[in-house]
């Protein structure tokens, strides 16, 4: 089908400045999109952009309509609108690529309909793929999964025994779902290790990025629940509990039954100890190390941002010594005291102490 | 074999109090343990769990026996107890595979008695295999690879050239073993890149988590020695060295020429330079960084907890003049020292300083 | 061809000192060498290795010859020079294996000359593959993929659909290339993909280590710019852009939209945020974050080493009271100077503060 400006804006059901007949046939940036493009603005960083833009037509709130060169999209959240458009030019799901002859299906294992198993993968006893599910290239399903429809693993996925991946989830490369936890009990000053007997449990619409890695329980399961997105390399232990609706940026990790409630938001390369509660709607800043129950809601952070070398090190090495500094401040208050006394002025009482 | 609480006690050699006749068939938490489940208690987090518990018999220090609603196991390590027991209910060791037929074998490998490989899985020539190993589905065995004997490697494992692993080894899918470690020489403002020509050696009972990465030495070798265990997402750079029993949580990065020594225990998301000593029974708190020798035995620490951001700006805005509010404190001695002098009265020496 | 001191110092143009016709075999470090080795001094830390070495010869800087019980090459870079020598004995590139009859090729794609594919190992359609690449077992690289001339995939390695990789590159094995970036825009207190319809494009000469994933762009591209140098387990997200010759250490995080200058070092573990610049010539100490523009060139830190627990909880537990502390300082100034004015003498300025 062949897409003008009008077209898209009833199709979207937004409302069109410009051009109803102006034809679209693809998406691109405010900077690299040419005369037949659809694009969007995001935010004010990008206002020059689109007064620069080639585009045809753009995505943007009203407030910046004076500063759009182009036919104009008005919307209240252009990326939301825009991804909706994009799917139009560029449709994610392919069709089913059917079974590839190499791929090995246990005879247990149960398929549904229009299923894509890619080449070299391997599929175990007893697994169940739903409808529409695609498995890619190299994927390793072990015996009793349950994937639900329309579930897509891109390739080189493992999977181990009885994990349970609901329905239109998107796991990418590398991923590894159910390794054992990192469970050992010690014996002597040796480490024992400790079965890891839990599953791991993943809802509906859950995306994990590349190389991720969830562990699955040492008794009980570790539990991500539907709409959660997780960024590549990150490291989820077991039995750990990300609540609906969380997004966790890459190179995260969360230690063993550590609960991260609904909606939150983890900053890449944040450390998140075990045995913990964070409670909804807590947004955490990338690279601080959660050591504790977080109360939400609220933002938490303990990241020190790069300094001049230099100047960081005069910092750094006094943070080494700040209790002594603390204790020569109390021994200054107490030089002061006696002065004042004997001066016979008591000092005003300090607002910030006691 | 049908197992009582009566012969549990007997085969793991503990004192029981209760039902000898009470059916045991599984393993389970203290919460969603069932009738005849067999659970345990780690620490007295859990002495609530333990008072609630349905479970039909629980592996329990003496001490909480007061607490315990049901038959008791009494001993000294309930989590080692327990993870015994657990292999008696489910048992981790696979009856072997044998080969699979789309296994790709070179003629001049060696594979011992009751070796499992699996599909796609490809052994490189010269490589030596031992009794019991279990190769998952699509690892790939590069040549003079010697595996020994009971190690297991899950699935979509690599090992590079001429690494050799030890017996008993568990590694978890997506681990690279003897990739090149990152060297390069400075040729002007280009790298040039230094042949990698060490190998990897893992001693025995080496546990390695999924994706974790360990580089092959550049002249030298890099040594995991036995009964380390290793959690998912680790990156081991070349020439390193980790003593026996030592143990390193996720995310953990460990830089080039590192010395670690044995029975040691470094926390999650811990940073390690390179070229340095950490000595026998040193732990390393999580998301700490280690920049220099660190002498044993001991517990270290440099990391910072997340509080609410407001907060941690406040003080994180001060600590980047931390050096300007010493001054001030320098500033301030001067003068109250000047007024004391004044007054005619020598302060008193600060115990704190010089 | 059998080498000699003699020879090598042709070959590589460099000064000999000592015997001709001394054999060399092979190389090794300056504690493991044998009598016919050749072996390096990387730096001082190296002298005493270097006195009692049992090589055949040494590449050593001029300055260090007194100390050189064995032959040696005089030369300004060992480092450099070694690794040049290395490759003699210990060639790096294998001759070309070509198609294993279980790689699945998809007729579309073109293949140059000598090249290698390895087992089990899928192309797909309109795949451009140059002349001397070697892509190992394992592999998947998905259709309109472009792989320059003489490089290398180990094994293992993902590339998705219309990445560009260029000539001479190593890529080593769990490489993911061109995964969706992590982009979902806010529907309510969901989130929706964002499809990521941008390629990874990487120049020529790259080495990426294992396990490292980088992200396909947005609408733009990810871009790798030649002879950059990524280590293993390293995290690049949609639209960054990595100058060329830029050196990155282990477990580094790179956020969306992130600008990373030429000739940059990073070091290991840093957390680099999104949406901001790093100039050319900058270098980032291991473990630090990186939240706002570096203004190259120069050395940047915000890391913290370890410290003995105790110490180090003394001094966290007051950073978390660090604007109080500055308070009380303000309020001594304030207490100090009445008493100056009572006792009728001014106090000299304090230089370090306004």
């Amino acid at each position: 089908m062949e897409w003008t400006a009008g077209k898209l804006a009833k199709q979207l059901h937004v409302e069109l400045y410009g051009d109803d007949h102006q034809i679209v046939d693809d998406v691109a940036s405010l900077e690299n999109a040419h005369s037949t493009d659809l694009s969007f603005m995001l935010n004010e960083r990008h206002v020059d952009a689109l007064r620069k833009t080639c585009a045809a037509v753009v995505v943007i709130e009203r407030k910046w309509l004076d500063f759009c060169p182009v036919s104009a999209l008005i919307v209240e959240n252009p990326h939301l609108v825009f991804s909706q458009a994009a799917e139009l030019f560029r449709p994610r799901k392919l069709p089913s690529q059917g079974i590839h002859p190499t791929a090995i299906i246990d005879p247990t294992a149960q398929c549904g309909l229009n299923v894509s198993i890619g080449a070299y993968s391997v599929i175990g006893s007893h697994v169940s793929i739903g409808d529409g599910v695609e498995i890619g290239p190299g994927c390793i399903i072990q015996s009793n999964v349950s994937i639900g429809s329309d579930t897509r693993l891109t390739a080189q996925i493992f999977v181990d025994i009885e994990c349970l991946i609901g329905h239109s989830c998107l796991l990418h490369p590398g991923v590894v779902i159910g390794a054992d936890g990192f469970g050992f009990a010690r014996d002597g000053s040796q480490w024992r290790k400790v079965p890891q007997l839990g599953r791991v449990i993943i809802g509906d619409q859950v995306e994990i990025g590349a190389n991720t890695t969830i562990d699955r329980g040492a008794l009980d399961d570790t539990v991500i629940e539907s709409g959660v997105k997780l960024d590549n390399q990150i490291q989820v232990a077991h039995n750990v509990h990300i609540g609906a609706d969380s997004a966790i940026a890459g190179c995260v990790g969360i230690a063993g039954s550590a609960s991260i409630g609904q909606r939150c938001t983890i900053g890449g390369g944040v450390g998140i100890a075990g045995h913990l509660v964070i409670e909804d709607d807590v947004h955490v800043t990338g690279m601080s190390l959660v050591a504790g129950n977080l109360a939400g809601p609220g933002v938490y952070s303990s990241s020190l941002p790069a300094q001049p070398r230099g100047e960081w090190r005069k910092n750094a090495v006094r943070l080494r010594h700040l209790h002594e500094m603390e204790d020569e401040i109390k021994h200054l208050r107490c030089e002061i005291q006696k002065l004042q006394q004997r001066a016979g002025c008591p000092g005003t009482d300090n607002k910030t102490q006691g």
